[in-house]
């Protein structure tokens, strides 16, 4: 039998808040009877939605009021200090207290990571949470991590990424012992820095299934199933897959529609260019975990759909249903075990 | 009246030696009637070359001998060390000479690099070379570096560079003031480490058209004229991107040739993919500038087809005729002055 999940959403988080956070809640909970939801936030606007979809509150949905809203460009420290009764701040608190198996938010990723980090703190032998995501490759898929929590790591962080990763591929992919890649580069005369040469020691030594050095186009190769590197690789990587997707996407719909003769191409070819797109359809792999904290915390893409978000939320059950935090622990006590 | 411009073609280099450098530099000298080339490489494969494609040695193209080559996996150190007489040392020396005003080369990139640096020695003021490319963007084309060269680089470092990348736009593109991006990340707690703090502080008070900090998808997005980065942080968005390129028009082929059906859709629509493949073709901008050395040297990706190889042929010719070093040279006594 499913286990049942509480997920406490915020709902005002994200480029739309409501209007995207709540009719997403309801397609979860309408695709999975086991799931219970909180929606956090300003009571009134959630009511609006709610009554827009002919919903109300009951036994698996409840409504949390909030009455502060944490904004996009907030300064995550003063947001932190300051708005103890935001929607993103009682969320987490859900999770702290124990009614929540996890947290979901579309907002300020500064203030949620630095927030949830102060509220729920962070899994023994852990340093530092890092932000991790799935990425489609050419094989299924690979999960990548740090993407933007950390700029300056140490090898030992980088060696804890690759624990944290490896965990969470194994966890939600049944997959035993996922293969953990080193982002790297490839010029021979300088096979990286310091840091990441000492993380490639360390991560031999850790007993985890560790591949090796890998580069750049590893990543969308599918090479591995776990893609370690810092923060700032990390994130320039994804922001510049993010921006040559739209190019390509631009530029494909720029030329279909050049002309008369353009445009009935176009539509012959809709169902196949369709089927492409789903493929690497980024709302698919919406939802990056905040991993390392004592807490389950899904960080949903700010300008994310209702799909979109609802894979978030899906992600988030999954990591509670398939005790990622529970293993990472026991990971850790091996890891150090293996080292000693 | 058009520059009369040598060029030295390491006729050895790349996956496929002379069967591609020596059409590709036949087709070349055939474009432009100011060009004269020198085929460096062993003198029995080049002329056998020549041989297939009916042309001979003459006042525009000469061979010149050199017994060695440089493996594309050889060390860098070793091969700068033990193999004097390379196709790739013969070339870079005859830059050295004045035989040639630049070279060309697909081979080992470390070796390039390590034997261009101890040859032709490095610009005044500029501390580091840099591997600097074109990539296409929305707007048109963008120059990024570091690609690889340098995987820990000082905020003087990235000056370096920015100002290197804003003379070579300014003076192949004729665009007088280039604007130029410093790579960074776009947390809001975190805006990059340390060395990209100082770096942007340096761009600012430099005299250069310094935009600012930008992010991974502003790459593509075109938003600056120069994007500066680290070598670590530049090589694994090159490859990424690389990777991601690959992906894509792997699964477009793989869903267009799905059936019967998706291969007739296919074939309608052949003359807009190729449109598009034409606008985002990588060949078309194959050939990374070492900058940073007394000579002009076009590192040429190792897998260049004829065309490919072309067009690194090409850019060096350019270089060479709108006096790229020289400028790089007079713009650095400018910013030494708006320093001072």
């Amino acid at each position: 039998m499913t286990e049942s999940v509480t997920v406490a959403v915020d709902a005002m988080g994200g480029d739309h808040g409501p209007q995207v956070t709540v009719p997403a809640a309801l397609h979860s909970l309408a695709h999975d009877p086991q799931l219970n939801v909180v929606l956090v936030g300003l009571r009134e606007p959630i009511e609006h939605e709610l009554r827009i979809h002919r919903q109300q509150v009951g036994e698996r949905l409840r409504i949390c009021h909030a009455s502060e809203v944490v904004g996009m460009d907030e300064s995550p420290a003063l947001a932190m200090r300051n708005k103890k009764d935001s929607s993103m701040r009682i969320a987490i608190d859900l999770v702290k207290q124990g009614e929540a198996g996890a947290c979901v938010s579309a907002g300020n990723t500064g203030a949620l990571m630095a927030t949830a980090r102060f509220v729920l703190k962070m899994l023994p032998g852990i340093e530092r949470p890092a932000i991790a995501s799935e990425l489609p490759t050419m094989r299924g898929s690979t999960v990548m991590l740090d993407l933007g929590a950390n700029v300056d790591c140490t090898p030992e962080h980088l060696l804890q990424f690759g624990i944290m990763g490896s965990v969470l591929v194994s966890a939600l992919e049944r997959c035993e012992v996922p293969s953990v890649g080193l982002l790297n580069i490839g010029e021979e005369e300088i096979k990286g820095n310091e840091t990441v040469k000492l993380a490639a020691e360390l991560l031999r030594a850790s007993g985890l299934n560790f591949y090796g050095n890998i580069e750049g186009d590893d990543i969308y190769r599918g090479t591995t199933d776990v893609v370690v590197c810092d923060g700032f690789v990390g994130n320039v990587a994804l922001k510049t897959s993010e921006g040559l997707a739209k190019m390509v996407s631009t530029m494909l719909r720029e030329e279909f529609s050049r002309n008369a003769l353009t445009r009935l191409a176009g539509v012959v070819a809709l169902p196949v260019l369709n089927a492409f797109k789903h493929r690497v359809d980024p709302r698919r792999y919406n939802g990056a975990t905040l991993l390392g904290l004592r807490g389950v915390v899904i960080k949903s893409h700010g300008g994310a759909d209702r799909f979109s978000f609802e894979q978030a939320i899906g992600r988030a059950v999954r990591e509670v249903r398939s005790q990622v935090l529970q293993r990472i622990g026991e990971k850790m006590e091996t890891v150090h075990k293996h080292a000693a």
